[in-house]
């Protein structure tokens, strides 16, 4: 296992994070408490959170029913960032619950995947479609146009904290 | 969309279910309501089902966590059908809540997948791993072997009763 600390980035999401509808119950899983953390991604595991692959993540909704569905992501080194918009469903079960699980499978072996588990750290606002453009960018498409909703664009920071693996 | 009735199979899996652990607050969602219930596939995305794709399935553990993994399946045309081993989390967690999400993402389109949601209709007892090695073979290998893990193999049968799609 490898173990990396983790740190606050100065990355231009996380400067000046816009937090957006979090309860109180969320605020205090805030930087601070993150920077006491580590996450342990399994040696050997590291390219599937590096390469662009599709994930599925899952949240859980207010009635204790799971959503699944695809997403591109990246992974800044100690999150997982998603590009969103606020209204979605994601979010909404995100803000209530901030448990996910996101799995990443080999798409050259099925056989091969890792889990990431953790919580919601922060929704930050994107105003310009930014980060949907670099993520965009990220999945193969260099001339990604600045999205017709970026008003509505939010980046999901999602920590880490237990990764499984196969 | 097209609709489909939901009935019951006459299949191996489903002439004699065997129901292991199964609690009253589950048995209320047997075949009877199912067959008055029915599944409405997106027009166009049946593909998603029958192709031998490596979806990801989440449920939810008893505190709330979400867990996602990639697993074969077949769909043998009311329901998802799965195989796993008696102690597994994910059994244990759909005991527990039956909701599931699992999302089939297209390969050879990312931006195009189905998800299916509902809730667990049955376990059932697969002592020679006779539906394992069905599912190696549509998985690509004609030779799969009956697995060391066979007395503990299980076939998770989950209703489809939500599809979601992009």
């Amino acid at each position: 296992m490898r173990t990396i600390s983790v740190s606050v980035h100065a990355g231009l999401s996380r400067r000046n994070p816009v937090r957006i509808g979090l309860g109180p119950h969320r605020v205090s899983v805030g930087i601070a408490k993150l920077d006491r953390m580590a996450a342990n991604i399994p040696e050997g595991y590291e390219d599937l959170l590096e390469r662009a692959i599709v994930g599925a993540l899952a949240t859980v909704g207010p009635d204790g029913v799971p959503n699944a569905t695809p997403m591109w992501f990246a992974w800044d080194g100690t999150h997982l960032r998603f590009t969103h918009t606020k209204a979605r469903k994601k979010i909404k079960n995100l803000q209530e619950n901030g448990n996910y699980s996101f799995a990443i499978t080999d798409p050259d072996n099925p056989y091969r995947y890792l889990e990431v588990r953790g919580s919601l750290d922060a929704v930050i606002a994107d105003p310009t479609g930014a980060f949907y453009v670099e993520l965009g960018k990220r999945y193969g498409n260099p001339d990604t146009p600045t999205p017709p909703d970026a008003a509505d664009r939010v980046i999901l920071s999602l920590s880490a904290t237990y990764f499984g693996k196969k």
